[in-house]
């Protein structure tokens, strides 16, 4: 495996890689790997003949009042998790590398990248945004890998693809999750205990506003959301719920109706920890 | 010479044309050509093993108000003259091929994009900015050759590159001009024969301010920008004057005192054409 930590660098391997006719996946992630991160790699190295895995954590994201400094960072154990599920090169710039100047250009984002984390998190999916558009530059045509826990993301990820005909098929992954239905996140590890058990209520809350919408003639998009909310906000390590709510999948918007294809996303802090959590229904 | 219309068509020549390892040149166009795009497709031809020139009219970079309409298209002529100066591949998609989908994405400019024509024409330099990202991730590693008729829009493309890691290589090139001085552009066709006699006066103006610059001590970043504006209004056929300046040639902000790499920028109204020039001063 190699590990490579200039874009130049990357750019000449990936030519020839693809001059020899290998097809190329790419995951790109902010280090601190779980599970769900393996899910993707793997997923990539079984589908591709090449692997290449970013790992940058992309100060663009966060907000001035956000965990960007105590984020996660354990590069030399992640190399190690990558070797062994096969990756062929990590791309682990600095920061410098990224950013070498200040930036005239800036992403802005209307419809989906609006509602939801666009309105909790201002700023967030724009930063996510330009820094997925920089790496698809850099890698070129892939198939990219995303995990659905992150579902407006991949949505944004998939409309700047579209928008800016970069070179990337990108794929959307299933959640991994702990046996007791928590979604892997890098900042579960924030939590105490207490918090950690009691955060599985954001997937109860959806599972239950799942069984409502199968099951219950009755439910519609605003008593679902509002039987979701009551769950989360009951728990009492949550100390804030940003929102527990039905979508249209794809737009991100209510429906008029409970039909079609539908997502049910929750965002709630449990402790320091803002965790987000989805699951889809199609009617 | 291959004409192309669909995005990855041109992909695919292109990944051949690469692994066979041939240079590629790239020059970007809204057609309408005349000798200044021929000059640089001569450059791009002489400088590279193949030389791709694309097509198209950007709706995103017109305002309402302005002459995305009436802009002059002639797709049949423009490719006999990419032909005969020897250009390989000719890429002129149509507009649902670039906008299939309503854009979730755009791009917002700070900075350099803000000042002059950022302020005369709102949007069109992130329109500028939205299609050359598209068309640089479409034609991948390349020499890109860009006029400086068009400063400001040169200036926000090598930013682009920079910011979203583009791999193109962006090469600025002289301007061409009528033996009077008249910078070449598609919009000198709307002129009448009495507005294309006055119109040189921008290119007048912006002499006459080098002039004072080299030749004047004592003239001021102030003193050289009212001189020219004085003359450019003093023209009959003139209907406005957006700006006639003097700047530093790389932030496009008005330099303390009259040193280093200067450019002096003028854009007015002759008749219906809007008409830009510049000139560049090293002290």
């Amino acid at each position: 495996m190699i590990v490579a930590t200039s874009i130049d660098t990357v750019r000449g391997l990936l030519a020839q890689v693809r001059c020899s006719r290998q097809t190329v996946g790419y995951v790109p992630t902010m280090g601190a790997f779980h599970e769900g991160h393996l899910s993707l790699m793997r997923r990539s190295v079984a589908e591709n003949d090449f692997t290449v895995v970013s790992n940058f954590v992309n100060s663009l994201q966060f907000s001035p009042d956000e965990d960007f400094e105590r984020y996660p960072r354990n590069l030399a154990e992640d190399n190690q998790l990558c070797e062994q599920v096969g990756v062929d090169l990590v791309f682990a710039p600095a920061a410098e590398e990224m950013f070498p100047s200040p930036a005239v250009i800036s992403m802005q984002l209307s419809g989906l990248g609006e509602v939801l984390e666009g309105k909790y998190r201002p700023g967030h999916l724009e930063g996510v945004a330009t820094i997925v558009a920089k790496l698809f530059a850099i890698i070129g045509d892939c198939r990219a890998y995303f995990g659905e826990k992150d579902w407006q993301q991949l949505c944004v990820v998939r409309s700047l693809a579209q928008d800016l005909s970069l070179p990337a098929k990108v794929v959307g992954c299933d959640i991994v999750r702990e046996p007791d239905g928590l979604a892997l996140s890098s900042r579960n590890r924030y939590l105490t205990p207490e918090q950690r058990a009691g955060a599985t209520v954001l997937n109860r809350a959806l599972r239950h506003g799942v069984d409502l919408i199968v099951k219950n003639t009755e439910a519609t998009v605003k008593s679902v959301s509002e039987a979701m909310s009551e769950l989360i906000v009951a728990e009492a390590v949550v100390e804030t719920l940003d929102y527990a709510v039905v979508v249209n999948s794809q737009t991100l918007l209510p429906p008029s109706k409970l039909e079609g294809d539908l997502r049910l996303l929750a965002a709630a802090k449990v402790g320091t920890a803002r965790l987000i959590d989805n699951l889809g229904v199609k009617l």
